[in-house]
């Protein structure tokens, strides 16, 4: 099994055991002796994964003669950092991390097709082909946002996919809700997680289905977290988190959140069915009732206001003439 | 393109055009140096590939000193002889062959996957784990049976699946019915070609998707044509064209009309909706309204009267009680 679930450029056990134990320890020098011990390696050889791990970012700083040690415990989402923090809930299990790959989602689908088990998370520190809704990318700067992909294997049809979005957004609201009192902190169906009119987050949910029964789904996330400044065609349409609060937040905290959360809600879904995502989503989006919007679905693009959601999470919109459309998919806007 | 498309283990590019040339010419003794030039091999080759396509299971004569023939057209369902009966359909484009794979639906999801084009099409003569609905296997002996998959890209959410399953249900109905007049040839709800009481053919459909629009969908298809019985646990159950009426069937017209109906439904499908697929799967279905079913699906089972076909394509039951379920996914069964 861990030997069929494993990717190529997946970041190697020993590489995540040597930044846990640096990381758990931030306050002592840990001599090269000891840490050949605990990781059962030659001294030679920590010294050269001690090089590989710089070499990935993480700053470990050399003691002559004493040994190693972080200055600070890295904001780095390895299995070896986030296991002890997920126990008890599904994400435990089966974390693989990558320094970079070109998609979560595209490693997660990957691991779905090839069995992995419900609760399997991917989580990358650089994306290098990101991807978002309807064929866009996602911006994924190195260490900066959370970049994750959570596979899901409910047994339902594939229609109630899109609840998986509405109740992974909600996920990530409650998580950033937890750590900071953010103003404007709102959620754009059916994918969106805003600060006023500007993108935080964002969910792509992709599935591998019969035309009845969902055979696995993949929920990816990306969170704006420690970004100071977006590349020009996403200045003034993006938002981080420290760029909303003026300071930086620990990635590795969030995404425990967030997927403590996710736990939370998923189960609940399972259990006693939508109402309540429909229900919270409706209550928490500025965007779900009574507001002016531009809805852009294909070809087609009209004007009109908000009337909530159905029980299947779709978006009601009033036309100007009074009709009533239900929008399964479609890029949003306020248009007020 | 041609060679990320590629698939291990199927039929080799030379192996088509010798067995097309071959089927092409049955009433010819085609010389083994015309065979060379037309091939482009040594004479040498020749035999070599000879002997490979008779180990393939195609009855080839070799005539001392004259050459090569095959006894009748061999009913093998390689590119070489499709295509030029698909000309002006989607299927003609992209065809990949298989004397063996485990299942056409898993080859063509990985086609899928890799970015082949709508329309490509998987044929194998036999399936090694050819797959049903909810995890059941479907008998796929040598060269008896049509075990084909369709990979379709339509732009639609994944709620609309279902309808591909139905659609494909008729087009083979369609096929059969315009072979030779089948008395019992029924549909059965959602994805069974029937005739009377036995299973002719069978639907499976898969789909990658986002939770809002399908990325591509497979459609996987087996009919029993040339069985001449079916081992002890399907024999009953299953019954073959051959058996049915007493003479064997061209696997290739049957595919090729097969294909032929899938490409008419499929656009009008596409360009007027999924209408006329309801209401024709209504008509031509015994199953589909005032039947006396028993309705299994997951842990539920119940038995009740049928009430026709919703938009979406689901079916509905009337329980004993009066109330009607919409029935999205289930094993259907007569129970009168």
């Amino acid at each position: 099994m861990a030997r069929t679930l494993a990717l190529p450029g997946m970041t190697e056990p020993r590489v995540d055991r040597l930044i846990t134990l640096l990381a758990s320890r931030p306050m002592l020098i840990l001599s090269g002796a000891r840490i050949a011990r605990e990781l059962g390696l030659s001294r030679q050889a920590v010294w050269r994964w001690v090089e590989k791990v710089r070499a990935l970012g993480v700053h470990v700083r050399g003691h002559p003669g004493a040994g190693y040690r972080v200055e600070q415990a890295p904001d780095v989402l390895v299995p070896g950092l986030l296991r002890p923090r997920l126990r008890g809930t599904r994400f435990a299990r089966h974390i693989v991390h990558f320094f970079r790959t070109a998609s979560t989602n595209d490693a997660a689908f990957e691991l779905g097709w090839r069995g992995a088990p419900e609760g399997t998370v991917v989580v990358a520190e650089e994306q290098t082909a990101g991807r978002g809704r309807a064929g866009r990318s996602w911006y994924s700067e190195k260490a900066t946002g959370i970049y994750t992909s959570i596979l899901l294997r409910p047994p339902l049809p594939p229609a109630r996919a899109p609840l998986l979005t509405l109740l992974a957004g909600l996920a990530v609201r409650d998580a950033i809700a937890s750590l900071v009192d953010l103003p404007g902190l709102d959620l754009r169906w059916p994918n969106d997680v805003l600060v006023g009119p500007r993108k935080l987050a964002g969910i792509l949910t992709e599935m591998q289905a019969a035309a009845d029964r969902i055979h696995f789904v993949v929920v990816g996330i990306g969170v704006n977290v420690n970004q100071s400044a977006f590349p020009p065609p996403l200045a003034g349409l993006a938002t981080s988190l420290r760029l909303e609060t003026g300071r930086p937040w620990s990635r590795l905290e969030l995404l425990v959140r967030l997927l403590q959360y996710l736990e939370r809600d998923y189960n609940r879904f399972l259990s006693e069915g939508a109402e309540f995502v429909v229900e919270r989503f409706r209550r928490l989006s500025s965007y779900a009732r009574g507001r002016r919007v531009r809805i852009r679905s294909g070809q087609e693009e009209f004007t009109g206001t908000t009337a909530g959601l159905d029980p299947a999470g779709w978006l009601r919109v009033r036309r100007e003439g009074g009709r009533i459309e239900t929008v399964i998919a479609a890029d949003v806007e306020a248009a007020d």
